[in-house]
């Protein structure tokens, strides 16, 4: 085990991302300072805020350098450890990118190095319990605010973090609308997340649909999306209602600036807010987040799936199935070579 | 006097308002019932929002029907009175509508029935202390929460309401930079109103002033614009800005929907927020208003300026001002005869 093989930013996308923007490249194993670990990857999670990432403007990480190793947030065994915290043989969360092997100095990273605890799944711990669940839980709970009986909409409701999001909501008394693509998708949202009302914007207007289903306005609405699914949700306002900023993936992969919703003023009329936010301020409260998700997970009240493809080879294809829609659930891959 | 002129009316506008929305009537002096009052408008109040009170949509009133005349805010003279608390020869503020004579019932109106205090000018009433003023107080202190030290922008800045707030926030020890139109304008709040910086929207650029003067970003930016100056301060938001949606005049008579700003992905980058508000919702704290304002108007701290047309016949035309900027300060229109 002395190569490293990884993937490197090579081009900046324009359009959208896909297998041209990343070069394979072959590294020596890197070798330890004191106070670090390396990791044998396992599991790479995919996240739709990493198009962002790829790009040179100023968002809320430094971007990835052309040749640098594309980041994403990983699983690990730990293969060789200089911090006494750390043991040969553990299981580590950390942002180790897309190579085979990673060093994490614990302490620092973007989103933490943290071990995986007994009796969670590498597949939980970057979905559900991951930065995609606590995602859902700190921008439901903390910005949305839902109470019981109030009406919440979800867009992206099939993803990992739309859908966990929706069943907090659910959780907290209220009655859950989700808009996701294409059939399989609405019908597990339906009957496994049990949301109360699916809006398929592949085959129905999301504009006629929320007027026919949300007579009594929404309340939260908490947006993945973007572009014209904003837009159609900001005229179905309840007074002081709550929108939540989580991202844009309609915008994401554009080569033009996508004009925003004309209808800002809906916020004006109804008192109504719209806030954005990164999970990464709320890690220092990510305990709270992982017990409530857990608990939810182990009654069977919170359903979740994950989509795990295999081989290092496929990572650049797989990061374009999130912005495709092919992924059905969280996007992970599996190293199993 | 047994003739009320009345401008009703007409036609919802498409694109600019104008006199050819309006149609003069002569009516009736209405008479009263227990518990009203008659006022003889002295004073209107030209406002924004009653572009917005023209059009049959959903709105934080109900819309002025066709036939029906015009919505104002007023001050008139009671002129008689079925109302124990209210006497001939009082001046009122209230919501008489463009007409002579007006019916009003104390306790009842969307902005309400007060009378003007001893030593206020019907001018300072429909302006620093009307809604206008409070707008601003509301809006800046409780939405933009202003700390010293912190960068606050100000669209419509020479406006009524936009010179108020961005005044208010520099009494709160922060730098000020407004946007107006004008070399008048801008020099009133450079010299008068006392802002740090002033752009002028119609000979420079907003987005390159900006990025000139505000490197540390923006903490609050009050806007009652919208379009392309939204987009611009958007790209210029600093960690947890507040971005307060007063209005949106670029948009008022638009005749086709105008997109929204594309960049809506900065709220989320820095855990930004964009909120609306109606003023009525603060009426019963108007009282803190209008001691704070009238206290710094008297200490010379703040500065306003009132723009008072004549006329009844000049009514409709009056409004127009507003939208193409020709006024300078609160927009009025005063009846002498």
């Amino acid at each position: 085990m002395t190569l490293n093989r990884q993937w490197l930013l090579a081009a900046r996308p324009h359009g959208m991302v896909g297998p041209d923007n990343f070069a394979y490249h072959e590294a020596p194993v890197p070798t330890l300072e004191d106070g670090q670990i390396l990791l044998r990857n396992r599991y790479f999670s995919f996240d739709p805020t990493q198009r962002g990432w790829m790009m040179d403007a100023p968002s809320y990480l430094p971007p990835v350098a052309l040749g640098e190793v594309m980041r994403a947030g990983s699983i690990g065994e730990v293969v060789q450890s200089k911090h006494p915290d750390f043991q040969t043989g553990e299981w580590v969360q950390a942002t180790g990118g897309w190579q085979d092997f990673a060093v994490a100095t614990p302490g620092q990273g973007p989103m933490g190095v943290t071990k995986v605890p007994d009796g969670v799944s590498p597949e939980m711990m970057l979905s559900l319990l991951g930065i995609t669940g606590l995602t859902a839980y700190f921008g439901m709970l903390d910005l949305g605010q839902p109470k019981a009986g109030e009406t919440v909409l979800v867009s992206g409701a099939a993803g990992a973090t739309g859908s966990i999001a929706g069943q907090i909501a659910r959780l907290q008394g209220c009655r859950v609308i989700g808009i996701a693509g294409g059939e399989k998708k609405c019908a597990w949202l339906r009957e496994s997340a049990k949301f109360d009302e699916v809006i398929d914007y592949k085959s129905e207007s999301v504009a006629d649909q929320l007027a026919t289903l949300c007579p009594e306005r929404l309340d939260v609405f908490f947006d993945n999306v973007g572009g014209d699914i904003l837009e159609a949700a900001l005229n179905h306002l309840n007074l002081r209602a709550r929108v939540v900023l989580c991202g844009g993936i309609a915008n994401y992969n554009a080569t033009e600036p996508v004009p925003g919703p004309s209808n800002l003023m809906n916020l004006v009329i109804n008192r109504a807010r719209m806030e954005g936010f990164i999970v990464l301020d709320y890690l220092p409260r990510a305990g709270e987040a992982i017990a409530a998700l857990s608990a939810w997970a182990a009654s069977g009240e919170l359903r979740y799936e994950v989509d795990v493809q295999e081989g290092f080879e496929h990572i650049p294809r797989t990061l374009q199935r999130l912005y495709t829609g092919e992924n059905f659930g969280k996007q992970l891959l599996r190293l199993t070579d």
